[in-house]
């Protein structure tokens, strides 16, 4: 039995956990752990709370630790327990991975150093501060370690991943299983597809101050 | 304010709803409302559960209703309190949406009556016994109602939806922001891109149940 553990902390964007959970789940012989500090329930930005499956103190041992992120992993930088158990979990595993800023979160508990990694495009000008060499990609594998890019990369990530477990035919099944065959109605999912006047004003508006404020806790909780 | 409403039953395909909620969320001037049955969590699939927002008699009128899929459907067409939530609400919505086998709910409800719908490709062949004509396609447009594909399709509905509702400008911000530059390693995300020997065997592993559990759902609720 193969076992996927997830690890939710407040703030995560669930799409990072959600997209990779959908698919990964149907890993033959696999059994999903979403895992976080205690049993409660977790709010998220889109109208439901996740409620986990497991408090870390009684998560068991995974095969494939998944760590997404969002706007939440500043704080969560700086929660010890959280940090622990990545570092703990992820000495056992066989896959170490994360999805968007969860990058971060695997490079604060010391698993990036001197791996070649990606995050979300706006965070990416950080990844040296944990000893990580950023490679542009979606999806960026370096030895048992792999990174994906900004949310939606999680799901490309999945299925990469898949048929590293269980075959090309295995994550042929699931692609298919779950329809995915994206036709984005516009171009626009990376700051070179977006131009730079669109990219530039979604940093003034939103990523800007989210950069910063991870550079500070980073330096923080170091 | 924009009210975005997701419908939720046991059994739901969780990335059917937490793909749009992921996307729509972000539409300027919105929120975003997870409604079910009662105010009780309801397991999925991948190692959580998901706390609805607000109990179906809780819930305001929707300017967005967005009915998601999954195995539970079979079930759901037979809850008339759900069927029930999902036509009055609708008769007061803007936007009436589906992803995946959801359409099958809004059938049920009688919202699909004439029109041209889309649905999980295993089940297109049933969109005729809730009156509706199977146009092949991610996303079908036929009016205010919106039908998606299977399961991952509802992002590119999402966007589609975003850019009815606040333009091209605001769809593309939210794609930037959500790295929506979907990569998949195989093509195998459709019957045809999969090849037929794929297909077949999917269907006789899971489909060909499943779409006959799902035809005799629909004939004892009719």
């Amino acid at each position: 039995m193969t076992r996927i553990v997830f690890v939710l902390f407040p703030g995560v964007t669930q799409l990072d956990m959600t997209g990779p959970a959908q698919f990964l789940s149907r890993l033959p012989g696999s059994t999903t752990i979403v895992a976080a500090p205690s049993a409660d329930a977790v709010r998220t930005d889109c109208g439901f709370a996740l409620v986990p499956a497991a408090a870390f103190a009684d998560t068991p041992q995974a095969d494939i630790l998944c760590v997404p992120g969002g706007h939440g992993v500043a704080d969560a930088l700086e929660c010890n327990e959280t940090i622990d158990f990545i570092r703990r979990q992820a000495a056992g595993a066989k896959w170490v991975t994360s999805v968007c800023t969860g990058a971060f979160l695997l490079g604060r508990a010391g698993l990036l150093e001197g791996k070649r990694a990606t995050t979300h495009w706006a965070y990416a000008h950080l990844l040296e501060r944990v000893g990580a060499m950023h490679e542009p990609g979606r999806v960026v594998e370096d030895g048992q370690t792999i990174t994906a890019g900004g949310v939606t990369a999680g799901i490309d990530f999945a299925l990469t991943l898949i048929a590293r477990e269980a075959g090309e035919d295995w994550a042929k099944a699931i692609q298919l299983s779950l329809e995915y065959d994206p036709h984005p109605p516009f171009d626009a999912g990376t700051p070179v597809a977006a131009g730079a006047a669109r990219t530039e004003a979604l940093k003034a508006r939103v990523y800007t101050a989210a950069a910063e404020r991870m550079a500070e806790a980073l330096k923080r909780s170091q």
